[in-house]
């Protein structure tokens, strides 16, 4: 008998999975990875990649946390449990499909499912918090792979936002020694990670542009209602055409100005404020198309200024990588593209992890920098008063 | 920069802290403990122990959930750090009163606060669960001491009841080659552990043999409001005189007769069962006092009938050691004194670990167990399909 924990410490080689769902809450991601010896900069090589979704019962209970409904102790122990049952299965699915032996991975890098987000607020409550259910204890019972999760908390206990997480991840695997490289991960929020060349972890810089798909989404689902749950393609965004004064007021918003570090989401960029947005586009006797080519306009715009104003003056960057649901919206991409002539836009796909396999890839990679005992996530990024080792580890059955 | 849970793997010696909080909710119980190198048989040697009362506002608000108010999975992220907080706080106060750097703590060993605990029933809900507050991960962040914690989740997947743990504790700090040994812990329930003589670990039989503490608390703070919140002493108990048409009646329970494994709470002898007792103690015209001197005989004789049916036929018993807050109930113990005459009765402070202290010392030999990458359950005890390494591992900074 074997400790499991320890073992995984001498390795150098790792077969590993990473789970994820994100706030929209569609499914369970699960990605195969291979990390190769190379600490200072490890390589990864995805070996498969599947999304399984939450059945529909366990989606809706999640989402009722979220936006807050009423519950009790014992309903987020059922679902903490439920939660660790679905990913249990995205982790055989993954392995079933790449024809991967469960018990040939290493370790299990699993997020959770976050249901409440409540980081630390200037001048807010003196207690912070953030929970995501699916504990690794249990993850790893289920499958018997040893089971890192449960990376937020740590980093909210010291002052931080227990986000972004993701730049650690782009600063080992995506960094640049030949030029300075933007990650744009275009989500429900978009995020800017920026990797100056030849980048220490201290230089990354990383904060939330501001809107990305949020406000696009929530405005479609109503404005074109029957239509699918998106604007597939940007296509509605592009059949309109941009209310510059709408526009002009929307970015006048002192979120847009606030220097970095920063970060956002439902709070600022949620429901409630594209309710705002779809109010004064009445008032405005706009056509629905226009609404919604100003609101994919502001997501471009914000994320422009962003790079011209926070990110440019902080050294050379040459190429930006595109990630997140925002690639497929071409005329966000189209945008971009002509809006920021400078640099080469790529999808992050030719770093050789597709878009929608990031996160959990990232996951993977900050499970491995925890067995490894190694500090994981960025300080000046999210806030935190240190740099930690972020995650909590289960043992899987020794081998 | 070394890997700060890899390295605690290859130690022999630890200074332990165990961290522990009750169903009583109390406060947080903190004991710090050196386990020495003999890994079969591990010696607890306890050089300090404190229990820090929560403050009144966490209590109220922790006890709201325990019996199911609504909440919010924001309030649980809040409650959740607060925990965490409070667990952090008692950790730095046993250290300090024992004159202990905290640096010199080699990890710590946290239950955490159980909220919620919905183990399998049979016929029972598909999903089963269990809810500890106070993530290990905030605690490593907050102490800067590797943490263990969340043990119960674990067992829960697996099957079991999450319940009991201390089994595995008693079985390496307390079995005998000389002798068969029962410990005894008188809590709201009562848990009857056996160590056979020499035993193995699938050998050790541990159960619920009904209630402990629970229905005589609620009563007494009823019949004697104004007179502090339990029976000192089992002074009330004994100013009475047993009703034995009523004692009979509760005898007649068909969990006293059920075949171990078998485990209770409050579902089985909580608030509701004590006022069952109280209508009918009332329809028979009972004195209070005769009413509590009941509950109370009631106690020790369904402990007694448990060891006589379901333990002496399994092999000597010589010694019987008392642990739990129903130590300090003189009528418990006297009538156990008397009933179980061919047994040596002590207070398990004999064995070198004070009652008080006991639980706080169990959790931190478990956190050892899963250190050193060890099963800590006993899978036969608890009812899950496999003995595995309970609790998740957060590292503390590396030194």
């Amino acid at each position: 008998m074997t400790n499991a924990i320890a073992a995984l410490a001498g390795q150098q080689n790792f077969l590993v999975a990473g789970l994820m769902s994100g706030t929209s809450m569609d499914g369970v991601d699960a990605a195969i990875v291979r990390f190769d010896a190379s600490a200072r900069s490890p390589r990864a090589e995805l070996l498969a990649f599947v999304t399984v979704p939450y059945p529909d019962e366990l989606r809706a209970s999640l989402a009722d946390l979220t936006v807050g409904h009423d519950t009790t102790a014992e309903e987020i122990a059922l679902l903490n449990m439920s939660v660790a049952v679905a990913f249990s299965a995205a982790f055989f699915e993954v392995c079933r499909g790449a024809g991967i032996d469960a018990k040939q991975v290493d370790f299990i890098g699993s997020h959770g499912q976050t249901v409440a987000h409540a980081p630390p607020i200037k001048g807010g409550a003196p207690v912070a918090g953030t929970l995501q259910l699916g504990p690794p204890g249990a993850i790893a019972a289920l499958t018997e792979v040893t089971t890192v999760g449960d990376f937020r908390v740590g980093d909210i206990a010291m002052g931080g936002q227990g986000a972004p997480l993701a730049p650690a991840a782009d600063y080992l695997l995506r960094r640049s020694e030949q030029c300075g490289r933007i990650i744009l991960n275009i989500g429900g929020v978009a995020n800017v990670t920026f990797l100056p060349r030849g980048c220490q972890r201290d230089e990354v810089v990383a904060f939330d542009s501001g809107p990305g798909n949020m406000v696009i989404d929530e405005l479609y689902r109503v404005l074109f209602a029957g239509h699918g749950s998106f604007d597939s393609g940007g296509a509605a965004a592009a059949s309109g055409t941009v209310s510059q004064p709408l526009l002009d007021e929307l970015i006048e918003n002192a979120y847009f100005n606030a220097v970095p570090p920063k970060s956002a989401g439902h709070r600022e960029f949620g429901p409630r404020y594209a309710w705002q947005i779809q109010s004064r586009a009445q008032e405005l006797g706009l056509p629905r198309a226009d609404t919604l080519a100003t609101v994919t306009s502001l997501t471009v715009d914000t994320i422009v200024y962003a790079i011209e104003r926070f990110v440019a003056p902080l050294g050379e960057v040459s190429e930006l990588y595109l990630t997140g649901g925002g690639v497929h919206n071409e005329t966000i991409v189209s945008g971009l593209t002509r809006r920021l002539g400078g640099m080469t836009l790529k999808p992050i796909d030719v770093l050789g992890i597709p878009a929608d396999a990031k996160e959990a890839v990232d996951f993977a990679l900050l499970a491995r920098e925890a067995v490894l005992g190694r500090p994981n996530v960025l300080p000046n990024v999210t806030g935190a008063t240190k740099a930690q080792v972020l995650g909590t580890i289960a043992a899987g059955m020794s081998r």
